[in-house]
């Protein structure tokens, strides 16, 4: 099968977390077209904490993308582009929420938005959690909340918890205890 | 709480699908940073459709992003900013699976990338499936083939399949079907 090619590239936009770049594309028949690509040059982890008694530990803040506040699980981007997404999970949940945990297994690997842009997201499960302080850095405002299973369903049907990592990383974590209670 | 302001927004690209922004922020603390925002100015909708026996249809398809092909659901922007997301959602199903589909109901609704987009993506189930012809525009070349649920959990969890609407999508349907069993 022949694939769209790529023609030229150039960078438009060099941005804090984001590289923005004009593609000339040629498709298969022939037709030359112009796309965006997105770099999110670092990649990201993301991690479900999940209480002794099931419960879903979820944050609470501000995204400036959607001008709203969102519940999500915590995630953040890689510190370097060689740092292993297990390391910046367990990072993230320690800042984000103070908890530590001394079990933490990969569930599911994501790309958030494949259209445009080459973003991973590497989802881990957090088990055997141990309380602690929050770290967060300066933009960060963020409360915390451990939440039951069933509400978390129904606020994703719902249309109340939408963001992709945290809607996929819940079911995954569902599904698996599901099928293991089967 | 306090959040984010924005203090300034300046367009760098106005691409085919995206405006991209470098925003000047301020920080609840007072600090000033330089934060990027893409807007996905169309929005989007995807569709999981699902055969009588229960086996889900998917697409293959070259992904420029990403350099390499991914199985997903059926997807595509919107016409235009006023657009229903079931007519782009029906429209999708049936151009790049050929299928019709005559039970479209909203399954979940999803943002993609939470931190820097403001995309979205409604998702909806579509069942009573019509067999017909594919009608792909220049720049696709996809596949169709139907799956068995067990088969794309596994998928999922060995991280084959990684693109958030379609692992979102189809473990929603999964715990829907496993909670009208229970």
């Amino acid at each position: 099968m022949e694939h769209v090619t790529l023609e030229e590239r150039k960078l438009v936009h060099k941005g804090s977390i984001l590289d923005v770049y004009a593609d000339t594309v040629r498709l298969p028949n022939g037709n030359i077209e112009h796309w965006d690509f997105v770099s999110h040059r670092k990649g990201a982890a993301a991690v479900l904490p999940v209480l002794e008694d099931g419960r879903v530990v979820l944050v609470h803040q501000y995204r400036h993308a959607l001008e709203r506040m969102t519940w999500e699980i915590p995630a953040g981007c890689r510190d370097s582009l060689t740092e292993d997404t297990a390391i910046c999970a367990a990072r993230e949940l320690e800042e984000e929420t103070g908890y530590r945990s001394e079990e933490i297994t990969p569930l599911i690997k994501l790309r958030t938005t494949v259209a445009f842009c080459d973003e991973f997201i590497d989802v881990y499960l957090a088990k055997n959690l141990i309380p602690g302080e929050q770290r967060l850095d300066d933009a960060e405002e963020i409360s915390v909340k451990a939440w039951e299973m069933k509400d978390l369903l129904e606020e994703i049907y719902a249309g109340r918890i939408q963001d992709s990592k945290t809607v996929s990383a819940i079911f995954a974590y569902q599904t698996k205890v599901l099928s293991q209670q089967a």
